[in-house]
């Protein structure tokens, strides 16, 4: 069963190229992370976008100094620059290329962030029995624009977006405690319920991801997602940027559970 | 300003028959209880019922033994025969009496429960600035009979009763956090929505309280109510039993942050 090998010996085999594609599912128990790289000159005022918006966008960890291609929160291995999957390449707010290294673009000045992602929290909702329904219909979570505004920091700015799980509400209110323990993962829904509230025309049709079916009795939960730093970027338009392709994320030696607040 | 006195000093003002009528708004900070007690022969059923009901029927404190009428966790000098300001007193499921002492009723055999009750949940609220329907429109909290079903325990058997308070999804989001620390106060909602789905047919007409505004935008939150145990006494009819009068409650020393679990 290879999905049972550590962090560490799945960054080596992504790291020599024998894991390619997606990590959903591999290391169990484990946090993955988004993963955003900027230029020093974008980076401050990513970070405090990051922090006047916790919800969609938590550092989980970042690079200590510009530049700087280790952080040992992560696993003392850890290379941003060759252990993710797969990196997009962004220029001018276009992607312009998909590699599965950046060794050969990496400038000293760029500053790693790693923000924290849903499969941990989906984890823990598994681990309690609840049905998490893009992964019983094996599909990718459903994400939508909404009117929520971030607050903006100097070139960042935009909308939150968010992902949607359909629950029964005994089983929002479950979901709900359960993801408040676990802030830097998203922390708990910031809606449930009617989807024009928050600006979703039409809750069949997704921005991103793919839809899912939503039973009688359930209602939509919507939490904060971190698609929505993404869309910040790409509409501030930094000159260089990389972040990692959707679904091949950075695979951390840090347990989900030390994410969680109680 | 009268209110700001201790628990012990409201007590004493009960004892001598200086303090009548409702405890609501009185001594914030400190925990309030429902009361029921019942003969021996009825109480260990009854416990169990609590045991197996700890959401609608929370015991905060309960007599050591039969006929005590002290309950030091409740304050030195706390007495049950005299320390409530208006008492039921119930012969075979029916209410004889309401009475402002019960000391020329007390038997030996009676053993004394007190439940956890809303208004240390509804202070938390507050102090986070959200709003309580009930509060602002300054009526009884809506209460409604569902169809969810209490695990019987022996002669005591029925469903449970959900107090309700209106919110906006954001709020009730924070509203579940906020409850979900007080489990013996009855804990986190256990529905939210679509009243007809735990079998309320209009939720303009309640079964006891008032009936509050629900705004536009707002989804009605259920919470598991302390009328849940008194239905269920009254419908096990035991020859005889006494309970506090609705909102005339035992006012207690211990702080309401007490019953925080984190």
């Amino acid at each position: 069963m290879s999905q049972a090998i550590t962090p560490s010996q799945l960054r080596a085999q992504i790291r020599s190229g024998q894991h390619q594609g997606h990590t959903s599912g591999w290391c169990n128990g484990y946090v993955q992370c988004n993963v955003a790289i900027l230029p020093k000159a974008w980076a401050d005022e990513f970070l405090q976008f990051c922090q006047l918006n916790p919800k969609p966008c938590p550092v989980v960890a970042m690079a200590a100094n510009p530049g700087d291609t280790h952080i040992p929160e992560i696993g003392p291995d850890f290379d941003i620059r060759s252990d993710v999957p797969k990196y997009r390449i962004w220029r001018n707010g276009e992607l312009v290329e998909e590699v599965s290294d950046i060794s050969d673009v990496w400038q000293d000045d760029l500053v790693t962030f790693l923000l924290g992602c849903s499969f941990s929290f989906e984890e823990a909702l598994l681990a309690d029995g609840l049905e998490v329904r893009n992964i019983s219909e094996d599909v990718n979570v459903p994400m939508y624009n909404t009117n929520i505004s971030c607050k903006p920091a100097g070139r960042f700015h935009g909308n939150t977006v968010v992902s949607m799980r359909p629950f029964k509400p005994a089983d929002a209110i479950r979901m709900i405690q359960i993801c408040s323990r676990f802030p830097s993962v998203h922390g708990a829904p910031i809606h449930f319920g009617d989807p024009a509230a928050i600006g979703i025309a039409d809750i069949h049709r997704t921005d991103y991801g793919d839809a899912v079916s939503i039973k009688e009795g359930e209602v939509p939960v919507f939490t904060a997602c971190g698609v929505t730093p993404q869309a910040a970027i790409a509409a501030a338009k930094p000159e260089f940027c990389i972040t990692h392709s959707p679904g091949c994320m950075v695979v951390s030696d840090i347990p989900n559970s030390k994410l969680a607040i109680f």
